[in-house]
């Protein structure tokens, strides 16, 4: 008899943003009139740039011919362009040295950051920051690595490392011994970063304690300020002990084409029982190559060009349109006499919500008052109880009218 | 410390195709000159369809502009308009009746048939055909549903249904009771098709022993012959028990463009081990949800187009074109005195090898004699020794050529 996983029946609620579509499609099917806007999920507005779509019509054009057609990609890890863009110029340039065979091309850091459990024991213990990208959690709990959840939605076996105002958004090293960390700089949802100081100290530690670091940098092109890492291989010997995702969707505006890539360095090697040495590098690749197949040339053309110069210039131009919304909700919010974190080096801006009043409620009172969708502070963990998300990926008049309403709310 | 998931130690050598990419690499570095020909990895060779083409376009202009952006799909499992192509086409048009919501767009049928075990219990037993496609069973022994191997490359736990010329290579139900069945028909590698009344068989043991049949449709649309069925669930009573996965890959050249959907009918339920009842479907959309982020808009937007007018005239004229080259390799290599299957309902000709030599030896001399590439039937299992399979995705004076060339080497 079939048996399903009986690690999914252990899953909270749904999917953070499929509660929050619901409820908004609940409220639009009563309220058909009402123009929402949405600072809600980190989904982009401006177009891609110019230089990618030049760049996939023609790749479009390949394929509509024998002599260019492109199959299958044979490795199922990228094209060797692309790979080549990604080492010389978010590696090389910031003095970071990656082989082109330690870069993994996929159709999403999401999906990386996902699947990268499997090739890990389910022994491990994990530790994210509270509160947290919620597929770090669920995916390790279908994965085996949790006990049932409290009335708080942690999961037994997982650590949470608090992020709150008092220590900056950056978790101190727990107590108990960790295995497989977690940690996303600049953050979503807080939109905080860690210096090159802060981040040596996890190196330190998963190094002493032969922990694997999992860092998401998904949001490094929105870092403004100097001195902050935009990889954690800046660090020196972080190459022995973390695996690096980044993206192109926010980046480059790619939420709806799909491209990412993740950095396994060759130098990490794990244990196995029986004391022989595992190339994780290769055991990822295994991975890939096993239960994916590649992401679309047409794809990997378009990503590539956001390395050209054109597309370089572009995609900054684009970045800083997010970036003034930004700073717009920062000031407009404290004005209003919120209290306000992120939106520097982040498309993230991390709000408390009034005194008294949970970021569900809020996310409601917001929905419903002011018709500006928001992401609740709970829904990325118990820390996030009394905060509230929003983001810079909107249309800046949208902005400035989300702003205005939010005066109704408080 | 760290620990690996050591079901991975288990697996045997490297994945099948990149084994074979090596070979010949490593022929490529010594012999610069050759004309390497490949009826090897089931590879299109023919462009997209102008339909698919010009559809493509149009998505890439409207990512250029912000009033027509698509960012994220907001479900992850495919927009609508292709969901509703689908269920018209391919099962409508059967007179098969299927949800739009029980059909899940995704990036490759390789990564749903490879993703699709996680919802299941590691306690399933699992039984696949010999030969097979590496990535049921590699799958698998990843996910903890099988022991270590043995010396012929077979796993402890996994149930191996031989399929020889002697059966038709339609497996006979196992003796044991096995949970999760993998069938593939138009099959690969062999090239056989399943009756209604086959299949009948299957729907009805998994009925009777609560078993899921994981059924792999990739290859329906080589179906020449009248009476074979599309899909599974033109068999009374496999909504129950069937899930079903298509590619575009195949259909319509999709390898490089990477776009597939699976059918998760909503009458799919299992009983979970506290006796509450499990909707298989929800299952699916929770994984996708959790660990997928939907595909390109552009890919959706030129896989819709197949189903267009013009579109189904271009690629049922593509299929054609490798049809024709199919019936060219049975015959030639018939009249050579080979025995030879497949080729008439699938794009896959499944040889015997020339008496006491094994089908890698085969692979070399073929390659190293004749320049030409094909997949060690070995390669899919210990039935497919003495097997060789050759695909039909070549240009037709490349299989003329290659054909020319089998001569040398018997």
């Amino acid at each position: 008899m079939i048996t399903v996983n009986e690690n999914y029946l252990k899953l909270q609620a749904g999917y953070l943003f499929s509660e929050i579509g619901r409820r908004i499609r609940a409220f639009k099917a009563k309220n058909a009139d009402a123009k929402i806007i949405s600072l809600g999920i980190g989904d982009v507005t401006q177009p891609l740039a110019p230089a990618v779509i030049k760049a996939m019509h023609s790749a479009v054009d390949e394929m509509s011919k024998a002599e260019t057609l492109h199959g299958y990609d044979d490795n199922h890890i990228g094209y060797p362009f692309l790979r080549e863009a990604i080492r010389e110029n978010d590696f090389g340039a910031r003095g970071v040295e990656i082989d082109t065979d330690e870069i993994f091309i996929s159709d999403g850091a999401k999906c990386d950051t996902a699947n990268i459990q499997e090739i890990f024991g389910t022994d491990n213990v994990v530790a994210v920051t509270d509160p947290v990208y919620p597929v770090y959690v669920d995916t390790n709990v279908i994965g085996g690595r949790s006990g049932p959840a409290n009335k708080k939605g942690q999961y037994d076996r997982i650590v949470y490392m608090p992020c709150t105002a008092e220590n900056n958004f950056v978790p101190a090293i727990p107590e108990e011994p960790v295995d497989m960390i977690y940690l996303c700089f600049p953050n979503n949802p807080t939109g905080a970063v860690a210096s090159a100081g802060q981040l040596k100290e996890w190196v330190d530690y998963a190094r002493e304690h032969k922990a694997v670091i999992l860092f998401d940098a998904a949001y490094e092109a929105f870092i403004s300020e100097a001195d902050i890492p935009h990889s954690i291989y800046e660090i020196e010997g972080a190459k022995d002990v973390a695996i690096e995702f980044r993206s192109f969707s926010k980046t480059a505006g790619f939420t709806g084409v799909r491209c990412a890539f993740t950095v396994v360095p060759k130098q990490l090697k794990v244990e196995a029982k029986d004391g022989r040495t595992v190339d994780v590098n290769s055991l990822w690749n295994r991975r890939q190559c096993t239960k994916f197949n590649g992401v679309s040339y047409i794809t990997q053309v378009g990503a590539a060009a956001v390395y050209s110069a054109e597309g370089k210039k572009q995609t900054r131009e684009i970045i800083g349109i997010y970036m003034a919304n930004a700073a717009l909700i920062r000031e407009s919010l404290t004005r209003l006499g919120y209290e306000v974190y992120g939106g520097v080096n982040a498309p993230y801006i991390w709000m408390k919500t009034p005194e008294g009043v949970s970021s569900w409620e809020f996310f409601d009172r917001l929905l419903t008052k002011a018709h500006v969708v928001g992401t609740p502070g709970a829904g990325f963990g118990p820390s996030g109880e009394g905060y509230f998300r929003l983001t810079a990926f909107a249309k800046r008049e949208n902005v400035e009218e989300a702003l205005k309403r939010f005066g109704w709310v408080r």
